[in-house]
């Protein structure tokens, strides 16, 4: 059974051929390849991006996406072996996930990170219960360790502005936020921009520190495609020439010396004009979306020409379009 | 980029030019026109009719409905430039309307007035900022000024009735309510029976005055199209020998001399066989629904042969089908 | 207009004709037989496999389905004759229903029991209103007294593992749980096997009586069928030599000498591998799901060969494909 739940499942050589791929069927589109298809979306956590862009995919491509609501239109879900199910969670995946195996061709699945034990998150409970019952491949629409979908549109819409990605200087930048946020967007542009042979510096505050299995991961998948992954708390060393600075807000290491009021504890942190100014001349400005304006990111910053966030969130589309339809083979 | 956010998109010609087709569509339906077209319907609020109405026109014709729910499976959206967003709303249109143009062929959007404030309500401010930022042509579910596919839905009703509408004495009368009800509605059933020539009388409490913009912009779409526009305090008069009797409750002028509870104050006000005796005897009663039975209106005019309002929200069908198919060419 | 919103308007015999077709489809798939044809689905109350299967059998049909939730993303309905409606409830059925009618071909109701008068639930209010004011077929998705198309699931998952029903020794057994559950499962447990043919046995504690108004219709459908009900307090007499465990949750019979609390009273009465280890030794356990693991029934029992509850969870979407075609003609 084939899944697509983390960025292990393509590695580096996969990277590339999705990559590839997208790029090609963005100027030819293919024609009612999921013709026949049914997507099943389950969400724990809500979604704009996500939702809109993976039923886009269905649609377009000739299939059809049922979308479920994990807590609001369908009661809540029990993961852990064993449980006595005497709470509030009315079903357990080992009974839904096979059951809507036998409905549909292609599960995706959304589910967010506890964020108060990293340990936990990056052990991915739901999502490998997900990958462990289902009968039918598992896409994932984020979990509690990674992004995997985000990760690859963040890097093809690097691909596509720089043409080659091998060696690349790209900065990804801790910025405040009004409370902790889960991790697994910064993991999965470590993991991808990693695979594809970037040089990832990556800057935060102490404290904030990302997971340790992830960060070697990430090492690992960089080595192999010529890349490197670096820490730093210097946001100014972090960014000097970098090609690419993208800003996300993440919650500080749990548990760890720091408490989730962190957050807002460095404001100096936000991406102004003055942050992207230390970056090459040609440097664009990403963010996976959605972003709070003037609290992680400036106005002036999201409106200049730099910003390419619209295009990272339609190469949601495209990466979708291409693992969808390898998962539906 | 061609919108249909209010009535002045279309003004007196476009009405009728909606309508004649509607009218021909209905006798024979077109067949697959939104073949491979995506409609983004964004609520703010909540629906039936509308949504319903709205995902059959796609899928009859072809096409494919995302639903996205504001504040429920999706976030809440920022709509003021420069907001420093350290409150609960997650995205600024900014970004999440040209994203979602991204995705889709046209976007439809729902967002009520707040009630309080008429001023800030006719200025329209969410639905401005969905028609200045998208990519792709929107269309209103309605919105705090107005609700334009209603009023067409009911003036192709009183069309298909009585055949000519130019000259037809029809009245729109206020009703009592349990809440402060939004002016879209009452509005746009001014503005679009204006601009198809019908000389239409108002009749509301003194402190319930709809918005003197619309208003104003109602009497000039009635002048060029021979109809007018008059108001009184006087039920009986307004439906002395009127041809329709258009109920539907809204909340008091605000700010204004009445506080909400206002809308329970006129229990008078709710009709009955007494008003619609009134009418002429072929008059035919409208309400653009939900209605709330023996509130606003008594079971005996609901349930007599002269209710109509079972046609009229069929004809939200028919008016958004043509409209949908002119935004999608 | 035919509905199929309880077992009587099948009867035995429609029965029969629906569990050979559904084998018959099983083997060869109909083709595109819902073109052109949209089911509006109103649901009172959430679902999972209910909303995901009906969902796919309008896809894979080549057809379409609305989801609209009331409380959700629509307001509540109002279902009582002559209601002034001055409280929470925004719109009556008498016109949802019929404008639903005029957008859809097919309606599916969901609406659960109040499970606090055992006579009131039996009379079905809502399901009855959406069958008198639609001019549409309308299926039911599960209502107060029954869930009709999970009772065909259950005895076509029976009919597949043991070719014939008449005479087939079946126990529906009373389960322990965290809150009182409807009835309209084992409602229409007994009149679905009793109308093929099952010599049912039903076995529950005093006072969790079903309706009696149900208990004679079913021992009607199995006199015509050759079969035969028959209930006790006793759970291993029961179990004693059976071919079916169906175990399945429901509260005290209301009103009744047992307050809600009596759910949690009979703990011993949860499946476990000793309960099954009386039934004969091909038996076969069915659950309709969700179940409470380790407290309606053990993870070992559950997770047996024995078990057949994904298999009849599956037969969901295969009733419906027939009915749902049935209903469309």
């Amino acid at each position: 059974m084939r899944h697509f739940t983390c960025l292990a499942d393509l590695g580096p050589d996969g990277v590339h051929a999705v990559l590839d791929q997208a790029i090609a069927w963005k100027r030819c589109p293919p024609e009612a390849h999921l013709a026949g298809k049914i997507l099943g979306m389950v969400f724990f956590n809500p979604s704009l991006r996500t939702r809109a862009s993976f039923e886009a995919v269905m649609a377009r491509g000739g299939g059809h996406a049922i979308v479920l609501e994990v807590g609001g239109g369908v009661w809540k879900l029990e993961d852990r072996i064993g449980a006595v199910m005497d709470q509030d969670r009315a079903e357990h995946v080992r009974e839904a996930v096979p059951v809507l195996g036998r409905y549909v061709d292609l599960l995706a699945v959304r589910t967010f990170a506890s964020c108060t034990n990293d340990d936990d998150d990056e052990r991915d409970p739901v999502m490998r219960a997900f990958a462990d019952y289902s009968t039918v491949p598992v896409i994932s629409m984020e979990s509690a360790r990674e992004h995997p979908c985000q990760g690859l549109a963040d890097v093809l819409t690097i691909a596509e502005t720089f043409g080659e990605t091998r060696g690349l200087p790209v900065t990804l930048t801790w910025a405040p936020h009004v409370k902790p946020l889960p991790k697994a967007v910064p993991h999965s542009f470590l993991l991808t921009a990693g695979a594809a042979g970037c040089r990832v510096r990556v800057a935060h505050p102490p404290g904030f520190e990302l997971h340790p299995a992830v960060v070697s991961e990430a090492r690992e998948f960089a080595r192999a495609s010529g890349g490197e992954v670096t820490f730093t708390s210097d946001q100014d060393e972090a960014l000097e020439g970098s090609r690419v600075v993208y800003a996300k807000a993440w919650g500080p290491a749990a548990p760890g010396p720091l408490g989730p009021e962190a957050v807002r504890a460095f404001p100096s942190w936000r991406i102004e004009a003055r942050q992207l100014a230390r970056a090459a001349s040609d440097a664009i400005f990403l963010h996976c979306l959605p972003v709070r304006r003037n609290v992680e990111v400036g106005d002036a910053v999201l409106d200049s020409p730099a910003s390419r966030v619209i295009d990272e969130a339609e190469n949601r589309f495209h990466v979708q379009r291409m693992l969808l339809d390898w998962l539906a083979r």
